[in-house]
Order: structure tokens, then C-alpha cells, then sequence
């Protein structure tokens, strides 16, 4: 997508992968700056602190860290070594676990030699194979918006949680791909933005909306509801962590309470993801996804801009106040109208026939 | 409550009803200052920027500002602007309106020099009225927490959206009345605090649990539906702006989630609440009662202590962001296991048998 006219991707690699390139996104809306990362721990410390965030674009990232690492040592120990330190930064998103195990899986046969030149040309097709992906996703996306609008013949109203946008993958995102590509065939809509608290990602996905011209309205996470009820939402759309075989989702935290009014008023609810956001070897989310808990300083901090228009944080809860933090909830399947995938929407019970390749990792899983 | 040791209401007559004093909410938690209003306009404004807020409170200090307002003015036609614009500060809690008509209602039919001795005991009487309303409704609650206690056996985990303790009443509060006695009868507990953005009522409540020495945790508003998810709650408690003739019941944004959550669950959701807030000409709360929107800037702007340790706002959101606002959403009958008033607890449909008065004005409206 374009910042300030320029064609811009959330990763990239610079000198032939000698260094990848980012935005860092922790500093979005308020400030826009790109960041060189030389080594596979910088990789590592930007997925850990949420420089890098979003399931598939931390699962590229980690790629590219991958690619870092076997440039220094391309020894079998230490490759494995990288890939456990990886997968620990972020739990919850099999993304990252799903495209670190494809570069091991790529490279661990061939001698050490070869394996920094193959794994740079994996990292190259696996960056270069998600935006095509998205763009897939949105395609079949846009088609349940435009079904909304020839029911509708009013603007559709939209609302997501967190960003799926073209922030939380290389390009055009998950969920926003549907509403990008929706919004280039002029089908009238608006999109509600979660707030997304603790980490105010409805702010990223408010400022990719505002970068193309989309209609949109940031919200508090407790209006949703409200809304929903009120007939305010024709759609739910959001991405996913981790979505099981049985179709339960892990996304964001309080994903699950929006699936749930939606349901309550029989509003259609749809997660968009790419297949790499597939874990065939878990059935029940609830129990068989790791949620991460992430600082409790999440919440009791928070940034914007002063009075003297400087970037600035200030506290909000007190350091002796005890703060749980967990960064994701699980969706069940029951509440889940459609996956929205590269290759097509289906109910979360049909996934395997979507996908029988998956399918049959989980008969052996 | 005390505050630092000393006994502290949230409402108080200065000067035999000259003024009131109050404290100044929306310079909790991080400061604790007091405030003398010399006259009703100046109550008004403290109800309209939640200066003073909690529907029982606000009710209370509308009472007030009949006092001051009749002290200035006796005759009719005054007296039914003030009421007229009272209500108009808040139109969802309905306390605001019982108290205002119920001071109206006394003085009326009063020559206009007798009047404010009236309106003054009436006041006072109502103040002290709230106080023991309060005590009840805490005694009828923790007999619901001793009950989950006898089953568990192990500190029962209570979840609580805004604030609904001594802070949003004249003193003890509603759902935190619970809660405070549950606590001095020795009950094992824990509270688990909604933020409840974006004026973070959640942060007052921690303010006043902490004051008591309550285990309790603040967590995001999206994170209630996983706790309830994960059995970490073992009873949802909440306050009431207003409650329909048939239970439906109108409180902080954010609430119906939690009760979708609870019902999702099978977790059991209460509603704490005095008399005053059942409105008996409502049925259909989704459709009956106005629903307040407050100014987006509560959701771009935020406060905190900064890097030198003052109170300090960040702006969040940028001015040119479309932001919506709405103050309370409402949860149908359906979802609520209980209704705690200070005659006792019921099921929402049986309102009418607990305050038969209530179901003649019913009849009549």
C-alpha cells in the first residue's frame, strides 16, 4: 500500500538479505519511521516487543530471522536452537511456529554450504507468495461485502477488532483486503475500528484507513455491542492467531465478546486469514492454544501526543496495582459464520474440505 | 467510606444547604480533591463533565441542586426549568429524573416561602435514605457471594465493569456494597476490574478497592470474555442506570458483552441497583430508552501521570478522526440472573412482585 505516495511493505530485504528492512510499528500513528534490523535477535526483539505484530507478518519476519541466522552459523544445533527462541517470543500465533519449521524444514537436509542461498530464496517466495495471498483473500472477501451491498443499497457498515490490515502482513492485510478491495470495486461502506486496547491497534488500522481514503469511525472496545444491537454492523470481519481444524479462532483479546453479540443478533461474523494460520494438529481452541500474557505495563501505560505536540507516555494505573494482561481469547466455531482464506470462504466444519492437504495433517497429527 | 482514615461521602450539605460539597471524580485516582458548588447551575455542570456521576449519585445531587436552585428562586416556572434542564444533563440514568420529579412533586403545592425548608429536609432525607438503601442492597449481595463461597471453598472471583461503589452513590455503593460486606463478614475474595474505557470508571473502582485493602486486578475491557471463558470468574456483578418494568437494563458501555460472556458461560450476572433506578413506564429497554452520547474527545483524550510525575492528558486519537461515543448499551432481561435492590434479589421478570407500587405505576403509565 502507498505512505505519502510511496509504495510501501511492512518487511523488506535490504543488501541481497544481508539485513531486513520494517516499520517500526510501534511508534505508528504517531510517528512513521523504517528501521534496518542486521541480525536475528534484532528480528527476535522486534517480534518480541511488537515492532513487527500481526500473525502472518511475524511469521515472515521470522523467516527472515531465520535467513540472518543461518548467514552467521548454518549449523543444525544452532538452527535449532534459533527455531525454539522464535516460536517462544510469540505463542499464540502458529504463523510464526508454521513458517519457522518451513525454513528448517527446507534447509536442514542440504549441506551447510548450500543452506544460506536456499533459505534466502525461501524467505524471498514466502514474503512474495503472502501478499498474493491476501490479495486472494480479499478478493473472495469483497464478494460477501458486495453481497451485503446488493442486499443493502446503503453504505455497509463494517466493524473489526485489532489490525488486520496490510500492517499485520506484507501487504494489504487480511480482513482490510476484503474491505480494500471492496472499497477499489465502489462499493459504499465505513468500517467501525475497535479501539483495541491495550495496545490501541484500531489506531494502525484507523491511519491505513485514513492512507486510502476509507470511511471509518475508532470506537471504545465496549461500544461494539451497543452497536450490533442496534443494527449499526452488517459484518464482523477480523484475522486470527491461530485457527484450529475445527475452525475455533484465537485473535485478539475481546474478539470472542464481539462474536458474541454478533451471534446474539444474528449478525454475520467472518474471520479472514491465510492458511498458514492453521494449526491441524489442535481441535478445541480453548484448550489447546497458548494464550500469551503480555506485560501488565501495556496497560498502565500509554502513548500520544502532549500538549507541546511531542510524542509522550503517560501512566494510567499505578504500579502496585496488580494488571492481567492476556493478549488473545479463543472464538468457538459455533460463533464463526466464514473463514475467509486465499482459496475461498467456507464454514469453519467444511476447512478440511477446503483445504484436504490439512485435512490429512490432522488425521496424522 | 474513610479516605486516609477519615469517614468520606461523596455528597455533603455545606452551610445548612447553602451549597454542597463533593469530591471532584475526574481527578481520581491520581488526585483526591473536594469541591464546594454555590449553586445549581454549578451542580449541573459538575453532573453534565461527571464532575459527580454514578446514576444513584447524580440523582442525589440533582436533588441538591432543586435546594440551591429553590433558594435563588421558588416560583413554578423556575422550578420546572431547573427540572427540565437537570434531566437534560444525563438522559439515560433514570435516578436523575426520579430525584428531580420527587423534589418537584414535594415542593409544588407549597406556597413559594415554604418551599426551601422542604426541598432541604427532603434532600437530606434522601441522602441519608441512599446510604441505608445501600447497606441493604451490599447485604442482600454478599449472601450471593457467601453462597458461591459455601460451594467453592476458594476465593470467589467477582467481575465488575465501571464503577458502581461508594463513589457513584452517596456512600458504599451497589455492586461494591456487595462486595465491601461480603469482605467484613470475612468472605474469601478477589474483583476483577474492568478499565471501562474511555472515562476508565474501572480505575476509581481499584481506587476504592485498594482503600479497603480487596484483592483485586484490572484488566482491559476485552478481557473479561476469556476470564469467563477460563472459570476465573465466578459471578458477574454490575450497576444500573436504569431498569426496565421488565428487567432490561441500561448501564455503562460494555456491559452487555460481559453478560453475553457470563450467559455463553452459564456464569450467573447480576445487576445491582435502589428502586429509584427502575424506570416503570419502560418495557423494551432496547428500544426505550435514550441511550446518551458523550463527546468523542473522552475517547481521543486521555489522563495519566507523566515522566516528571504531574497529571498530565495525551491526545490518543487526532482531532481529524471520525470517533463515536455511546455512554451506556443495554442488556436485555434475558441475560441477567439477578436483580439486587434493597428489598432483595430476583429474577428480572419478577421486579413486579418485589415493588408491587412499581407495578401499579406501571399499570397506570
Amino acid at each position: 500500500m502507498k505512505v505519502n505516495g510511496i509504495p510501501t511493505r511492512t518487511i523488506w530485504s535490504v543488501d541481497h538479505g544481508q539485513a531486513i528492512g520494517i516499520i517500526d510499528q510501534t511508534k505508528l500513528p504517531y510517528e512513521f519511521k523504517k528501521e534496518v534490523l542486521r541480525d536475528w535477535t534484532a528480528v527476535k526483539d522486534a517480534i518480541a516487543t511488537m515492532k513487527v505484530r500481526g500473525a502472518p507478518l511475524i511469521g515472515i519476519a521470522a523467516a527472515w530471522a531465520m535467513v540472518l541466522a543461518i548467514r552467521d552459523n548454518a549449523k543444525d544445533d544452532f538452527i535449532h536452537q534459533v527455531r525454539s527462541e522464535l516460536i517462544a517470543t510469540r505463542p499464540t500465533a502458529v504463523n510464526l511456529q508454521w513458517a519457522v519449521d518451513h525454513m528448517v524444514k527446507r534447509v536442514i537436509s542440504l549441506p551447510e554450504r548450500e543452506r544460506l542461498p536456499v533459505a534466502y530464496k525461501e524467505a524471498e517466495a514466502m514474503t512474495q507468495a503472502n501478499v498474493l495471498e491476501n490479495r486472494a483473500i480479499g478478493t473472495h472477501g469483497a464478494k460477501i461485502i458486495a453481497e451485503l451491498y446488493a442486499k443493502k443499497r446503503e453504505p455497509v457498515n463494517i466493524l473489526t477488532h485489532c489490525n488486520a490490515g496490510w500492517l499485520a502482513t506484507v501487504d494489504y492485510g487480511t480482513a482490510l483486503s476484503a474491505v480494500y478491495i471492496a472499497f477499489e470495486q465502489g462499493i459504499p461502506l465505513h468500517v467501525w475500528v475497535d479501539e483495541t486496547r491495550p495496545r490501541e491497534q484500531g489506531l494502525l488500522t484507523a491511519w491505513e484507513l485514513s492512507g486510502v481514503g476509507i470511511p471509518h469511525t475508532v470506537i471504545a472496545d465496549n461500544a461494539g455491542g451497543h452497536l450490533i444491537q442496534h443494527r449499526e454492523v452488517d459484518a464482523v470481519i477480523v484475522g486470527a492467531d491461530r485457527i484450529t481444524a475445527i475452525g475455533d479462532v484465537a485473535n485478539k483479546i475481546g474478539t470472542y465478546l464481539k462474536a458474541l453479540a454478533a451471534k446474539d443478533m444474528e449478525v454475520p461474523f467472518y474471520v479472514a486469514a491465510p492458511s498458514s494460520t492453521i494449526d491441524w494438529s489442535v481441535q478445541d481452541g480453548k484448550h489447546g492454544i497458548e494464550i500469551e500474557n503480555r506485560s501488565g505495563d501495556e496497560l498502565r501505560f500509554i502513548r500520544g501526543i502532549d500538549k507541546k505536540g511531542k510524542v509522550s507516555e503517560v501512566q494510567i494505573i499505578q504500579a502496585q496495582t496488580n494488571v492481567e494482561n492476556p493478549a488473545f481469547d479463543v472464538t468457538p466455531a459455533r460463533l464463526v459464520t466464514g473463514i475467509i482464506t486465499e482459496r475461498g470462504v467456507c464454514a469453519p466444519e467444511f476447512l478440511t474440505r477446503l483445504f484436504p492437504e490439512g485435512g490429512r495433517l490432522q488425521t496424522r497429527g
